[in-house]
């Protein structure tokens, strides 16, 4: 069951693929009043099966793996519990709002699907380029917070008294945050001025600043890709070649291709 | 008609060209009604004027292609259908509502543009680095709407009481897929102090994330251009090198450098 | 005059440089009605000052060039007259709306300025990379521009019926380039269920769609540079290095540095 | 103490991080009234033992350095002293809107952060591509300014005399660079058709214009990391090289592979 390469675990990752999607629609759905309202008893009885579907297949997991205990403390099995446990609880505290975060906790399983997706090609490249790089983009990405916070103080300081939008220091750097990252909602914008000239500033300042994660990342996937084309000559140890090379393009010698 | 090397096909190939821009513009004018009120016979000429011209051309090719049901069955054959056969329900059905969205089957011809402008050089290098890079864009687009979905969902459950932008999960996903993208329409904005905290980190993810597609295609462009700097083998042809190379990476021959 | 080599020619520059700069800045200014108002006269006597500076420079040109025909024919020949000329019209028109068109022409100048940074090593690398990827980037746009019409009139198919913002075709299109090009007003925004979920996937596109530019340009920038820095080996041809290297890394010869 | 590489200077090093941070944290909680109304008296002792401790921090520096004239005058010296002399003033003017301005320079501290994790190997690299492409994308910058101060006035004298928000040019290039940018706040927006059709044009310029910096900067970290993966000549100490050169191109003699 575990075992993705025999038949039988593909069917049984689909089936699970396909019941996690359903079940991830139908709290969707759940959520909108028009929708729920109408046809409620339906959502009931479709949530009932898919938390006893789901109950199943923790209790299957539980008595298949070698280690039972394991299982459960790891991140899968956590998420897997989180679950299923919390519907439970609804038969005790049936009020609205407690419902609608417990049935939230049912979408982490969308971390189940991450699981399945990434033993695809494609993704284990992107993983690759993501976990090399992964220690320069946090770097980055806490000078852009540093940045954010020092920029989103000085347009407090300009702002604060001429600008509901800009009337905490935490608001002015969420102003900062949504500016540099180039959304702009527009929920606030500078009114003053000086403080339009800053936020120009800024901008422009964000557009040369997003530059730097892509050239990371760039640099990253080229360089991944790269290797997976590459081979040494075993004779003059001079050159690197391109997977499908017979013979060394520095030394002329033959390649061997199992090599 | 068909080969676009000969001066008549190419001919053949800039009238169409100028028949679909045109007809393209007229049906935008068409729908601003200050305009398509003013002039409304013009529009009604000119439309019958098109279709008839559409519809030659459809006959045309039809008579023309070595097998007229291929064509028929074909993308292209079933976008022309589609661009005349509706106009002619309008006799039938003359409401404005079914006029409107009939109409609209004519846009499908910018396809046509599509595959005239692909023959030009630059096009196909862009199209080689999209084919090759496609299905990681594919994966990476699902990941990205795999974690709109799961930020959307907590969006909602921190919001959904206070704001009447997050009053369902799939607004609240809409409203992720809009800040992720760093689109921020400004519609949907958190409210909530949590929600701001929790969308500012959402924020510079997504610009982190941004990062991904653009290293994809830097790196499926650059290899792209390389390929196209490289030399045949003048003994074996079967092999490609770069422009230093000194002998045969397939055959081990010598390669001639001023070749 | 025309020789930025010269410490003449470098010192009219800057000073050309300074008095457009300044001039521009009068312009912004004046648009401004509670500055302009203020200093009515002040701007007045400067304006006049202004336009002989630059009518001098304009016949110092004439005079200098050899050929003063092909100067006036020029594109800077041309942006020097249109700085100009306009402005003695105010005499004989003087309502304030002419007046600001005829102003406004003297931004033109701005493009002297671009003239005279091109020469800076930096902007001729940009400038370089640019130019090379001219072709692929106006393709690539056009490309956009179709993708706009259609999406736009997708949507105005969709929503027209229901939101104001989307009542014609161009307005729809409109929203499409706001949209792709992640800029996203806010002004005109989906308000359908099945508008929202359309324009999701059209950001969702447009995300992984900005990557084909970055993916463009980065090529033409790293191959700019590369070339920059390379030369080949005199001896044995097979190899390219850096500038600074002294012998060939495949052969050990020594490179004659003037090579 | 200005030695990081001693366990004593890393303590305090991270010690002072902490202070700096919670201090940061301190002044943004303070700018929040709901919050600083509350808890007033917590505020004012902590904000007096946070300057107290800078102060003696500030005393011992100017104690321990070799010059303290050298200290006192450098970058990080008039930091140190910004983030607390002011705070002293307070004494004087106890106003309110002096007293958050007084604050605020404490915020300056926060280089002090960003000089401390610059000796991190990630922001090194980072630092390095930075530097490298500082003055290439300067001159970009300087592009986009001249630009957008050319569309915005452009987008003056279409829409001056139908929407506020372009009323005038300073206006209109705050608009532009909003644009631009692709930020996009929706404070202002084209109203007339005319003026709709320019901004579609600007908006998918400044599509292709964001690949420029991106490009700049994915050349400059791909080579800054190919650099990172290249070797020294152990005979003359002088080149660099790719792992697989053979012979140093510097002195000419045999590279041992397995260095």
């Amino acid at each position: 069951m575990f075992q993705a390469s025999t038949t039988a675990g593909k069917i049984f990752d689909i089936g699970l693929f396909i019941l996690i999607v359903s079940n991830i629609t139908l709290l969707m759905l759940e959520s909108v009043p028009s929708v729920s309202l109408k046809y409620a008893a339906v959502f009931k009885t479709l949530d009932i099966i898919f938390l006893v579907l789901f109950s199943i297949e923790y209790l299957l997991r539980l008595y298949c793996v070698r280690s039972a205990k394991r299982y459960a403390a790891s991140f899968y099995g956590m998420i897997d519990l989180l679950a299923i446990l919390p519907s439970y609880m609804e038969f005790f505290y049936p009020q609205w709002h407690v419902f609608m975060i417990v049935r939230s906790f049912r979408l982490l399983r969308i971390f189940r699907i991450f699981k399945m997706v990434r033993f695809l090609d494609e993704s284990r490249v992107l993983m690759f380029a993501l976990v090399k790089s992964f220690r320069k983009i946090i770097v980055f990405l806490f000078f852009v917070l540093l940045l954010a916070i020092f920029l989103g103080s000085l347009m407090y300081v300009v702002e604060f008294q001429h600008n509901p939008g800009f009337n905490t220091i935490p608001q002015s750097i969420y102003w900062a945050v949504v500016t540099i990252t180039t959304v702009g909602y527009g929920d606030v914008a500078p009114a003053t001025a000086v403080g339009k000239i800053i936020a120009s500033f800024i901008m422009i300042l964000g557009y040369a600043i997003i530059a730097v994660p892509t050239g990371i990342m760039s640099a990253a996937v080229i360089q991944e890709e790269k290797k997976s084309r590459k081979k040494h000559c075993p004779h003059c140890f001079a050159a690197v070649y391109g997977k499908e090379a017979a013979f060394c393009s520095a030394c002329g010698q033959k390649l061997d291709q199992s090599f």
